[in-house]
């Protein structure tokens, strides 16, 4: 019964963008590259602080080009633009720009973007770009690949010249996260991170990811969807003195006063400039990251006589080490979260048989069991909600035009995921709305077995998440299929649902440690007929087995489908898994459940 | 009853240094060092060829220090001097050499060459190498690492003006290898050769690795034990022209003659030199392996004009890739070192409770039985032959000071390969000379578990040997118990034992292709009390199971040693994997023996 539900709040289904709005806006663009004598001009969909939402005020690419997906970028050239997408956007590009104007084209398969984009703007021409959208390492990139052919320079964002109705910036308001959330007071993490630029031999660093900012200073808002993110600027020396730099509309007297202990270090993001020129006039050297900081920013330091230290930020690693105060809010959100998804689940294997379920009326009713808890604050990215066919999308998005109603028999997927005050979730779940096929079967159960594999996992310290990856994959290669993407990702503690430096995939090779909170889905992905993902959340704990060793302690708490598995693939160490995983989600969300969802998870949760 | 045995051939167990010679052998250099105005010198255990076996005539640093590994590096100080070796030396190293005067040091453990090279020359002193015997790589990163505190400087070598008594070069022969067992003219490996310089941009490639000139011209020798090398480099440019220089003891008018094919290509050694020059002169693009080339000819070249084009031998992926020639060839070897293999497991289960056998008598029986078949031409490396405690030291090589006699009840763990002229070979069993304890047959269970996961593993084409190594731990981290070595190397045809540039262990990114052939050798050491490994060669081949798909042939044929077998941890996909291996042993092998050793093999390769 989704229609008695009140209307999702974090998610919109909307067509978020116009074709017809790309040519005229390609037109005033061009006037302005005209006038700024210079042949091409970048945009990536990326602001400053590298997020995967941006504000509306940083949506340039969508503004551009029409395409509102999560990375990306374009080339506008004098009589061509191109529109640089990765395989999750294939289908969704080119619906939303105007492909009579923009090339779409997808980078990866052979296709290299710094070669490419040096065909859309003339032999020997300028290409401009805006400092404050690319990193020094993605700018000495394309610099290196474009040499001889196109020169690069940075200019004022040109399409902000054009955007007469830009939205505001993001003004949310700061709030402070209390020390028994944290489990770390800002003064020690500084501390810390006083001591590791120490080790690197630099006197400061400037930190743009507002992840690292929020987990330094204890702080969180609202700037973006999804997030909990605070969007600014930091400078920290090793003598601790910090300085956050934000938009000024933060920074009334009234809101000051609400983060009184921070309220001297707080700047008007207009004297973040002069703070880097007075690093560089100081003759400091100073950590920047050339994967994630501004160019900008690196070049306002040199520009000024700083010496860069090109270096991870460090705040990164010692925040992807959740504390026992971090893991216990994660833990308390999965219980959350469970809840949730308890009631979710009874609802639809009650609704599916029906064939009225549409997509967006599952994630509606998704997000209204989720907004049952007062503390969920946000989802923690859009649903992915994918029927039959949709379901072998890996990043479909549902919108009012792809709606699919499901049809009993199909498989749905499910991957969604909350912000709560406590924590950060994010879980997949692929259900049976129906009879499955034996090949349907046989996948998800291979896909459990991977999952469950990385799940009963123990590996020595000084492990990495590449080297276990293929413990997810084993089954499905014995079948001769596979899935293209990372089998899991790092997850924040109330931050965000993605976050480095680790994962589980061959990308990631820095060793996996103690409290570090990561993801476990696989899954297997037949085109145009079903998808299948399962995905727990997973922290990293010691091991009794002993001294030295590792495990994973599973975070996430909802029923797996037992009607699509097929017993005779589980293994008895499997079987016994799933049986103690589904015992504990019994033990765990069972007590706050009454009724008819008690009773379903009771069942659902039964021993095979 | 190994007295009845010949003596070994290939292997001997000699203690093959002295460490009194040191003292007076380093003072000698270091009035060489003064002479040429230096203050440091370093030797390296490689020669200009990088193999692990270098001739007598190469042998500096064991003629230095009185250290025969396979690996090290001595710097020699005014004053004190020190060698530098890595774990599987650490109590070799100071049994050979003079530790008063010499300080042993292992790398990696925290310590860096580089800096601790730093130690042993005077601030701002001079630190003298020999150009041929370093990889330009190696000189970029000492200069790094020793930058503002010592200099390097390329010498003529010290070691060479003092060693009064050094042997001639090795002069074997060199012989052609039929295109029937190579699979592929030297004309055709040209032509694939020149197509992958145009590639590259270079106009030329200089080798100097063995293996990569023994694969392209379809020649072998005998320069060095255990591979069938001939010492030499060569030049090829991207018309074909192709060049040989070795020692001008191999190019007399009967040896010449016996090569018909290639005597116009082969030269006189000491005209490498001026060939360097001319490319150089003539402005040429000169492909270089800054990883493998000696620095020399790196230097020569650009001295003399020449633009180098650093990349990866040309050759070593192409030869990975092993022909059906080639694989025909390892399966044949692999069924030769079969025979005699079942040979030497029946005797040992006959000998080793009579509680007589020694490490020593152990190795001399298994060349033994490998020299009845007369195409074998060489062991592939010096037996590793451990009883008990000794088969816990990964690397141990027997000598007549540390032969131990195998006590019945104690584990036996001999790794051995030969050399037969259709192939190479390298396989480990493990045996049990009586009852083993619980804990024993655990361990050796899991070891197999693992070279199982491996043998029956499915993965996609671009999947690399990083990835599927841990299939092969997952059962010992289970137990919170790992082996601190690679899983796999890979392995020549009829060439070296070791060989790049693929392998199975986090090392070895590059992709997996059908023709690869790979060790797969998980083991557990406890010190001080035993050691297990069980090591099969495997060759990688397309799969049945989807297009696009690879498996492993396994090429090794012997009985695994079914009494250190614990069946209750084998899961059925695990005992029909092993069952089906043992009948294929028995079907394949079988044929060849009689009486006892068949009646044997029938019984060591029945069903679990």
């Amino acid at each position: 019964m989704p229609a008695t539900f009140p209307p999702a709040i974090f998610q919109s289904f909307a067509e978020k963008s116009d074709p017809a709005n790309v040519a005229p806006r390609l037109e005033a663009l061009r006037a302005q590259m005209t006038q700024a004598g210079v042949d091409g001009f970048l945009i990536p969909r990326a602001d400053a602080h590298r997020g995967e939402s941006v504000p509306p005020s940083e949506a340039r690419l969508a503004y551009i080009t029409g395409f509102t997906g999560s990375a990306g970028v374009a080339v506008i050239g004098p009589e061509r633009a191109a529109l640089f997408i990765d395989s999750r956007y294939t289908l969704q590009a080119p619906a939303q720009t105007d492909t009579t104007l923009v090339d779409v084209i997808e980078i990866g398969q052979g296709t290299t973007l710094g070669t490419e984009i040096g065909n859309y703007v003339p032999a020997n021409g300028v290409l401009a770009y805006d400092p404050w959208l690319h990193t020094p390492a993605e700018i000495r990139e394309l610099t290196e690949r474009l040499a001889g052919r196109v020169t690069l320079r940075p200019v004022a964002n040109l399409v902000d010249a054009i955007w007469t109705d830009r939205p505001a910036p993001p003004n949310a308001p700061i709030t402070l996260r209390s020390d028994n959330l944290t489990g770390k007071s800002s003064a020690a993490k500084l501390e810390d991170l006083a001591t590791a630029l120490q080790a690197e031999g630099a006197d400061a660093v400037v930190l743009n990811l507002p992840e690292s900012i929020c987990w330094l200073l204890n702080i969180r808002g609202s700037d973006v969807p999804n997030a909990p993110f605070v969007l600014g600027y930091a400078t920290v020396d090793k003598d601790r003195n910090v300085a956050l730099y934000v938009d000024s509309a933060k920074l009334t007297p009234e809101r000051l006063a609400a983060i009184r202990p921070l309220a001297d270090l707080v700047h008007p993001v207009a004297e973040f400039p002069a703070a880097l020129e007075a690093l560089g006039g100081a003759g400091k050297r100073v950590l920047v990251d050339p994967a994630t900081a501004p160019e900008a920013v690196a070049a306002a330091l040199k520009a000024a006589g700083a010496t860069l230290v090109e270096k991870r930020d460090p705040v990164l690693l010692p925040k992807s080490r959740k504390n026992e105060a971090e893991l216990a809010g994660m833990r308390e959100a999965h219980k959350l979260d469970g809840i949730a998804l308890a009631k979710f689940l009874a609802w639809f294997a009650q609704s599916a048989p029906t064939g009225a379920l549409t997509e967006i009326a599952i994630v509606t009713a998704l997000e209204a069991f989720r907004r049952e808890e007062p503390t969920c604050l946000d989802a923690s990215f859009d649903t992915i909600s994918g029927a039959g066919p949709n379901g072998a999308i890996v990043h479909y998005r549902v919108t009012e035009k792809t709606n699919r109603t499901l049809a009993p028999g199909e498989l749905m997927l499910v991957d969604s995921g909350a912000q709560y005050l406590s924590g950060t979730t994010d879980i997949t779940r692929t259900m049976a709305s129906g009879p499955a096929t034996d090949e349907q079967r046989d996948r998800f159960t291979r896909v459990l077995k991977g999952m469950i594999a990385i799940s009963m996992a123990r590996f020595p310290k000084g492990t990495s998440g590449a080297q276990i990856d293929v413990l997810a994959r084993q089954f499905l290669w014995q079948a001769g299929v596979t899935y293209n993407h990372g089998t899991g990702h790092g997850v924040g503690a109330a931050l965000s649902v993605h976050e480095g430096p680790i994962g589980i995939s061959s990308r990631y090779t820095l060793p996996l440690e103690a409290g570090m909170v990561l993801s476990n889905e696989p899954g297997y992905y037949k085109s145009g007929e079903y998808g299948i993902r399962i995905e727990n959340l997973l922290a990293v704990r010691d091991s009794d087995v002993a001294p030295g060793f590792l495990e994973f302690e599973t975070l996430t708490l909802a029923p797996i489908d037992r009607q699509l598995i097929d017993e005779t693939l589980l293994l008895p160490p499997e079987r016994a898994w799933l049986n103690t995983y589904h015992a504990r989600v019994r033990t765990e969300i069972s007590p706050h459940l009454t009724g008819e969802v008690k009773t379903w998870l009771e069942a659902a949760t039964a021993p095979l």
